[in-house]
């Protein structure tokens, strides 16, 4: 395992990564640290902290070079090999984030697709079939599978989840309302859409 | 305006509303402060000081009792008049959160779509007609929208937020990758799902 970087370091990396590309869009040479920390609305040693975890990505005396920050920072993000992700629920949500990681998702690279429903298995999805779940363990002991991505209900992922990190799958992009954790080994993104809509409500009804 | 509770206690208030209705559901009773703070993975203390800011939901001797706490969390998180919500971008993503508004979002009631396609407009979903983008300041100014939901790309993102916010929209719920950021009278959550999956992806690849 490479030196450990605090959860709140990575969390603030694809915003990096975004305002960077911004900036090397817009054709900016140089950037500073306290120009990057006005766009993420945070402190100059706030961003030379965080970049120090990596080596510093090499400030001069006038900032940043904006090209190679933001190769650095891809490298990080997306560099290496493909993940092979995933996904199991091919409901309407399931259905969505099929189409953003075939689109949207450098870095991964999208290797099967499972459900429980007849009406489901069979069809194809992003030029994939879609299988049936109870073969999701045969796959991944023939199939190396980095990444899953559960768009099914809870009691299903609760189940589910233990089984999959047995079966060596080390990070979950996880859409159910389960509340997946894990030891270090693996890692999670639990996206809880209710949870947002509702601490949204109540902050709007609060005028909070 | 009431008092101010903080962003971190807004955050966790969904997940006690879901573990107590679990419990609720399971007939239990009454659950104790350390109880709950098992479940989500912090303090006993945590927990009374977080219920404290809503009048401690009487805890006794013996815990809280379970059928209080879930009505209290409930009408905390719904309570009150339906907030009214439009949506704005109704590709792939705009339609599953169509859905999930329609069908898992109390406390919420769809009055408007918006697109900017002529492919699109006209259209219905979830029973209401999909309407020209164009229109949605004319109707802002006749009906009372609470919350905006922006399925949109970030740079269209950026110029209609702001617009919203003049038009009385209060709340965001921000699917765009622009990060929303307002004063304090406008709650915004944003949901980066390219940043998630960056983030998930880098942990994946360093084992961290």
């Amino acid at each position: 395992m490479a030196n450990k970087i605090s959860l709140p370091v990575i969390k603030r990396l694809p915003r990096y990564y975004r305002y960077v590309a911004d900036l090397r869009r817009e054709g900016v040479a140089t950037v500073s640290s306290s120009e990057l920390a006005e766009m993420l609305g945070t402190t100059a040693s706030q961003v030379r902290q965080d970049f120090n975890c990596f080596g510093g990505f090499g400030q001069q005396g006038i900032g940043y070079n904006v090209d190679i920050l933001s190769e650095e920072l891809t490298k990080l993000l997306m560099g290496g090999s493909e993940l092979s992700v995933i996904l199991i629920g091919t409901g309407h949500l399931g259905r969505t984030m099929s189409h953003f990681l075939a689109t949207e998702a450098p870095g991964y690279k999208l290797t099967a697709f499972f459900d429980k429903s007849p009406a489901e298995i069979g069809q194809r999805l992003e030029g994939l079939p879609i299988r049936d779940v109870e073969n999701l363990p045969a796959f991944c002991k023939e199939n190396q599978v980095d990444v899953a991505v559960l768009c099914i209900p809870e009691e299903e992922a609760a189940v589910l989840a233990p089984t999959l990190k047995h079966l060596g799958v080390r990070g979950f992009w996880n859409f159910s309302q389960y509340d997946l954790t894990f030891g270090e080994d693996v890692a999670v993104e639990n996206v809880h859409l209710g949870d947002s809509l509702m601490s949204l409500g109540f902050r709007v009804r609060r005028g909070n």
